[in-house]
């Protein structure tokens, strides 16, 4: 990891809480409004990918803030792709992550802003502007506020299956053999819930929930909540136990024993 | 429906918020704090049915309310059943509906709070205390107010089927025929969620999504979000086209139009 002052850490966090300032309004001018286009941006329909006017000005007001305040760092945005820089960091934004929940009024999407280094997310934060909830962790900061107060963001000690409440965005999860390895490991666990997006790696983040399980991630969909998720405690990899900041398939979970526990199932069926 | 005259609808309308404004806060105290007591109180743990303190607290500020404002009236509660009455009027309260979105720690729960006369709601609150949003339907009234404003509340006029998103709260819907009864509607939608409790009636309400269908019902899960949804030029059945307000099978549309097609579908299986 990139040795970095605490000045230069205190610089970052500012700016990131910067840019979560920038991207709400800019998105909940849109929220709930009547009349938005949603462009189909994946090929022949094969999907539904909804790209807003929210999302792209969200970004536009992002990458604005950094072409001041940092110009010298890479950014990697799901709406306007790379920009090259020299300073070795770069800035990975999903300025609307799950635009199905925002088509559809629930305000369980949010903006996902992450800083990397070479070996991955250093910092990272999701923001719902609509609920006023912001999840904060990384450089020594673990963090949330919200409408009603906010505190320490800290996982929970949950260690069995049977104990623990799984998050997924979609009952498929991915492909058939994905959907079939994800069920293995939601018949054990104590309480499965669906459509959440980004949400519920914040509510992993804050203590709530103990796993949440996906496949078919961007970088720019987990950069982020793995940052949040690793400074509240808790541990991020893919479904084959390595690092999971490219995104693929994906497991967070509260605790290390529950996590081997999950990996166990999500590799091979047990008969 | 009984006849009310103006002055008795703005008391109903008065008392129903008096109701959100004193369940709010008891729930709140609650809301993400370790140490929730969750019991079950289904028998032999067929199913995950929470109690949770946070529930009785909400039930028994609205009782006091009711009791000092509504003595006449009848009361059915979730937590503390029937109560009789003389007035010919009904409050029935369920002072949090998806106790599991709550235990997870995710805002898609409600207080949800209804007025009924003896042919079924007249007065319906939909309350997230959370968000600080409310959905108000009946008596003449269709508005919800938030954190960042409010409005009229008005369905959207989607007629077909591939314009429509669906919500249910559960993927499996209820028993493996109605899941497939649900799944030959969900097949045929542009996008289906899942995950929200009440709060998805409300989106409904508001325009952001068109069709919601559930199975397995109470009383108090529907009274609610029925009276809302007709407040706002929505329809809300059962399976079979008739009276929702008993609980059941219930599918809630924009318009008669697609509940026309959605019923269709959840009625028999296309050959």
């Amino acid at each position: 990891m990139t040795s970095l002052t605490p000045q230069q850490s205190a610089a970052l966090i500012e700016t990131a809480h910067a840019l979560a300032d920038a991207a709400g309004p800019k998105i909940l001018r849109h929220f709930r409004r009547s009349g938005l286009s949603a462009d189909d941006k994946s090929a022949a329909g094969a999907g539904f990918d909804p790209v807003t006017e929210a999302d792209r000005a969200s970004e536009r007001a992002m990458r604005a803030v950094l072409a001041e305040r940092r110009p010298e760092d890479a950014i990697l945005g799901e709406e306007f792709g790379q920009q090259i820089g020299d300073s070795g960091l770069t800035w990975i934004l999903d300025p609307i992550d799950g635009t199905r929940a925002f088509l559809a009024g629930a305000p369980t999407w949010g903006v996902l802003i992450a800083v990397a280094d070479a070996a991955g997310p250093v910092l990272g934060v999701i923001d719902q502007p609509y609920t006023q909830e912001r999840f904060v962790g990384g450089l020594g900061q673990a963090l949330w506020t919200g409408p009603h107060g906010g505190g320490p963001l800290r996982v929970r000690q949950t260690t069995h299956l049977d104990e623990a409440i799984l998050f997924s965005t979609f009952p498929e999860v991915g492909t058939p053999a994905e959907g079939a390895a994800f069920q293995r490991v939601a018949q054990e666990a104590r309480l499965v819930r669906y459509g959440m997006d980004c949400y519920a790696y914040a509510l992993l983040a804050a203590g709530q929930i103990d796993l949440v399980i996906e496949a078919g991630l961007h970088v720019y969909d987990i950069a982020a909540p793995l940052a949040v998720i690793e400074a509240a405690g808790g541990i991020v990899t893919n479904w084959q136990g390595g690092p999971a900041h490219q995104g693929g398939q994906v497991i967070a979970a509260a605790t290390p024993d529950l996590h081997a526990r999950a990996l166990e199932r999500l590799q091979a069926p047990l008969s």
